[in-house]
């Protein structure tokens, strides 16, 4: 199994370089008073689709170019789908995306926008999985998957790269993990940068396959999850299995409560959007203080995507 | 009555700067497309406690401990009581700040975090002005009125000064008009940068007391007004209202959908979080497609408080 490098996460930075944002690096001096650490939000949330997925999207998308490929397809519970929908559309591709009826309807109508062609399914990763091959079949489309693809691990890879450039010395980098693709990314592109950095996993306790895949050293599918961190339900492939064993320092997990609380905080205090899946990652922060205090943090926000008319605010106060 | 010039707005830059985040000009691609003008987004909700108001608050306060004032005393619905007290702190100052005791209760808790002492009055112009006279008499504490204070004036034009200095030339700048005090700051600073730029204030048609002073020349006081921007509830005062028929080119109003609708299309696309009040002068631009067709149009985001468990999105879904 070849494993992506630094070398090809810089190639794909340059790839994509002039199609991405180049999103801002924020800190709040509130929440780091809160935490006790000193963080640095990589702001994908800002990215284009809001959602760093569409740094991986369009470099596969780019190179599938160069192969002279005219469409791709892929399964996807949202942020993925609209990334390569506009990925497609921006190469002057078409893109297929199959999507659980579940998808909230925010990212349905951005698939929908950039102009990909939509097939629903059950929400199930088999579900998912037997509809893309069906579809496969019948168009030809070249599959982009949304993690298990290495050109996609390097695309997620470049956001690590334009924190540690513009945060400087870290010493804790964290990633939301689901399907493991950013998270494979990110500790390539940090370890390869600065070996003696630690790379932490973020993952809903209600979704712990990546952890007790890491912690069992055996990869554990994702056994009907139930979490408010959409973005994060699917499971480790053997690659990003591979890569995250070989550079993740942990994977720590978080409830539910401390996912909301940890949203809240954003919203109240940076005056951002992020979605659950991105809170993970602070949440982590301020369910383990002593780990993070006085440490030199850098988050990666993976997205903003969030159904306004069902935040989850209200059950809490 | 001495009105404030652009260079009073510039020494009042150079006075407040090391003290008042430069907040970001932000743009949508997709707004621009919904909307059809060029927008250009001053997100002071990323200003320090969240709003503009920081802006005036520091500039008063600069000023009144040149003069050795060691007290001060307000009455606000909350951002600018939030400012007064952060800008008293930061001066090493004490605060008194009168509230409703029906302010959101997000607002309420900046004010008591950042060591201000609260007393809580009546939601009306008249409970808040005789408790502050009451608070006055007793701790002989200097008033530093939400918008009825040269100072306070001349410090929320910098927001505008720098809106200009980085989006360049514009068409038009609409900012939202409550009591007036940015609005006037706004337009001096504007007219003074760029003779013929257009200068629009944003108002509900529920609180409709500027469009009515201002198209009728009478100074009218809002009476009972009952709309979501709950920032903008207050009355010009005599000061704001001479500027604002001075300096500005019209008043538009907007329904509470439309209120709703803008700022949930500022959320959506762009990721930010902006209170009601803000959302004021997007829902002039959606309202009013013809006027800003085309138009390079410069808005100030006046704030990002919101009370995340009294989101109004789920009454429009």
């Amino acid at each position: 199994m070849i494993l992506p490098s630094l070398e090809n996460i810089k190639e794909a930075h340059r790839r994509i370089k002039s199609y991405v944002h180049r999103t801002p690096v924020m800190t709040s001096t509130q929440i780091n008073r809160i935490s006790g650490a000193e963080i640095f939000f990589k702001c994908e949330n800002f990215q284009k689709v809001g959602a760093f997925k569409f740094r991986g999207a369009m470099n596969a998308v780019l190179l599938l170019k160069e192969e002279e490929v005219r469409e791709v397809i892929t399964h996807s519970s949202g942020n993925h789908a609209a990334a390569l929908a506009l990925a497609a559309k921006m190469a002057g591709m078409k893109a297929y995306v199959v999507m659980p009826r579940t998808a909230p309807s925010v990212k349905i109508n951005a698939v929908r926008d950039y102009g990909a062609e939509i097939t629903f399914c059950e929400p199930t990763q088999k579900a998912r999985e037997e509809a893309t091959g069906i579809l496969m079949e019948k168009t030809g489309a070249r599959l982009v998957h949304p993690y298990d693809n290495f050109n996609v691990i390097c695309g997620q890879g470049t956001a690590a790269v334009e924190l540690l450039e513009e945060a400087g010395e870290l010493d804790i980098l964290i990633a939301p993990v689901g399907g493991g693709g950013l998270l494979s990314g990110t500790s390539t592109a940090a370890k390869g940068l600065k070996s003696n950095i630690k790379v932490f996993g973020a993952e809903p306790r209600n979704a712990d396959d990546a952890y007790r895949s890491f912690t069992t050293g055996i990869l554990h599918p994702s056994v009907s999850p139930k979490t408010i961190a959409d973005g994060l339900l699917t499971s480790l492939s053997e690659l990003t299995f591979t890569i995250i064993r070989k550079n993740v320092d942990n994977i720590f997990t978080v409830s539910e409560e401390s996912i909301i609380e940890a949203m809240r905080l954003i919203w109240e205090r940076m005056k951002i959007i992020v979605e659950p899946s991105s809170a993970v990652t602070l949440a982590v922060v301020m369910e383990n203080p002593d780990v993070f205090r006085g440490k030199k943090t850098g988050i990666i926000l993976s997205g903003g995507n969030v159904e306004l008319s069902e935040l989850p605010f209200n059950q809490l106060s």
